[in-house]
């Protein structure tokens, strides 16, 4: 079918202006017949962290070799890096700001600074390296270049603070890492992370773990291992963001079912 | 020119998540070179109806042998059960919960159970069917393989209500089913059903029966044939639900000019 | 890699109706293979001069080749013609109500009316031009039907008013054109056009231009030429637009550092 290279596009540029379709033209003039895949581009507005959660949820779905465009960059501009980064199945471009903390882990990585101008459009703007710098990388490597022919190795990425739940005698404790479309909670806490017959507290509300919202009555709040094997806290039909009036960075403790609650902490 | 099959895709997932971008993922790894298109990722949270709808009115624009997914899921995770459906132009994968309503008429349907693990993700979440089970069943029908070896026939899908018109005396009766973002209303029904010179009653007001938007003034109410052959009834740059204050479910009546409206009902 | 031809959509059709997807099942059937890429789905409604200056900045990216379908179409079903435009490098298809304004410029565009009927569907509805006659003449553009089999040549093609800058003294006056999803606004000042050492009146406020959003703190007001040389004024990590209370129209004026603001105007 000869089918050509497959690159996502993550943004916070939402569907009102032409930003995303902008970017799909310099990269299809460079690579054509790359397949295009928006992941997300209702990131909200400089959430960094947000667009990182969406790469690291969606990008092992992907075949190997895809290149992963992430343009949130609330620093355009300034002395900010780009960069390229490279693992064994994943490719990613963009700002150097923290977006690709999920897989600056380990030793299989590398990192390369996007300072080659011959990958960048002729003309560069000081608002605009979504479409002047990273898409033109993008398609770029898409194609084929060598990662370390964009410039000169980064061993020093920014990472963000990646929340991660903590031991706490015999239970866990972590705290809500994002709220989505529906309102559902998701979690600090992994799967593998939980004690047996859990029990999940939050908002001073104590939750079994249920194997799917089915298990409930709508209006129902149940804690399940959601698609990412995440902890997550939801309501049926509903929204858990609203019926517990929180958000992200509420702790969330899991416990053993007839253990008391974690203390303090 | 190659082109790889075409693959449709409509949620209630919007654009914030990458739930979307996931599923196109596990689909081009198994299917390079697809065209994946979106047809509507805004449905209403849980509307299997509009989903309906909104495949009634796309899916024949689309050529021969395209794959509809349709992933709107309120019950993923209970014992409802996943279907290929297949007609002689068109396929559909998605729940079995009426999504695919508008295409069981007739006799020239067959519906087969999505129980084959083979076509599953190795890993199967209890919330996330659309990634695990349906998007790996479009892509590998895309690909071709036959609906029959997806699992057992199925001869009883799930079906809406679907509202159609009635005919009372000399006139038809039906109801509004759809509001579209710009707030016209479509409803139940169709161009073939009116009576010659038609009049429509709706929300206390009568209107008569134009040919297009321009054949009133700005803010002036008119009803049409619209573009999937239902009455319409619209505000000329501005909204028919907020002027006459209605919604899905509201009477609408059409009678021939001349004629007083249909009592009761 | 055999790759077959770019289309572009921009609509004011948004994500929650399938109109869009349907367009482009339309064309998928015309020309298998396509690369269809949106531009903007959430233009505002009806707002046909935010959908040309969305086709501005976007088009210039693009393959040469590239057919461009804009369909913001408030007076569909009238007797408004359809239009497909030729220029050396660029294709645009859609309705003539001046949403290809910016690209009828100088001596290098040819323009043919939409009225042969072999490349409409067969059946054209009173209210989905977009569909019935847009797509599919986008589609054969696409395909290499020669523009001039589309219809008769159109020598006076609807134009909207294009605001643009007045030289005053040794300053320059302009105005706010477009507001983004950031609350930035654009203007009709281009960097060509400013004074060298430029300072920025809008809104009772004066603002030096700075070469990026990093150049001010957060909350700070800030004036660039933006990533398409209009002249923006923004707020860092912020909304220019509620900063100020302004919108479209608002009055900009640039004077050289060290004069006085211009009178009057």
């Amino acid at each position: 079918m000869g089918a050509g290279p497959v690159i996502t596009l993550t943004t916070d540029f939402g569907g009102r202006d032409p930003w995303v379709g902008t970017m799909k033209g310099v990269m299809i003039g460079i690579v054509p017949g790359a397949q295009l895949i928006d992941l997300a581009h209702e990131i909200a507005r400089h959430d960094v962290w947000e667009a990182a959660l969406a790469l690291e949820a969606a990008a092992p779905y992907f075949p190997a070799g895809t290149v992963h465009l992430a343009v949130v960059d609330p620093e355009v501009g300034s002395a900010r890096r780009g960069l390229v980064v490279v693992l064994p199945n994943q490719r990613f471009v963009g700002p150097d700001n923290g977006v690709f903390t999920p897989f600056l882990t380990g030793d299989r990585w590398r990192a390369f600074q996007l300072s080659a101008v011959e990958f960048h459009l002729t003309d560069v703007s000081a608002t605009f390296h979504g479409r002047d710098v990273f898409a033109p990388a993008a398609a770029h490597l898409a194609a084929g270049v060598q990662p370390d022919r964009f410039g000169p190795p980064v061993s020093d990425p920014v990472r963000l603070r990646w929340p991660v739940a903590t031991r706490v005698g015999d239970g866990v404790v972590g705290e809500v890492i994002h709220v989505d479309r529906f309102g559902n909670l998701a979690t600090s806490i992994m799967a593998e992370e939980m004690p047996s017959e859990p029990v999940v507290g939050i908002g001073g509300r104590s939750v079994s773990l249920a194997r799917t919202y089915a298990d409930v009555g709508t209006g129902g709040l149940v804690a399940m291992v959601g698609s990412g094997k995440r902890l997550e806290v939801a309501v049926r039909e509903g929204s858990a963001a609203e019926t517990l009036g929180l958000g992200r960075g509420a702790r969330v403790e899991v416990t053993p079912r007839m253990r008391r609650p974690i203390a303090g902490a």
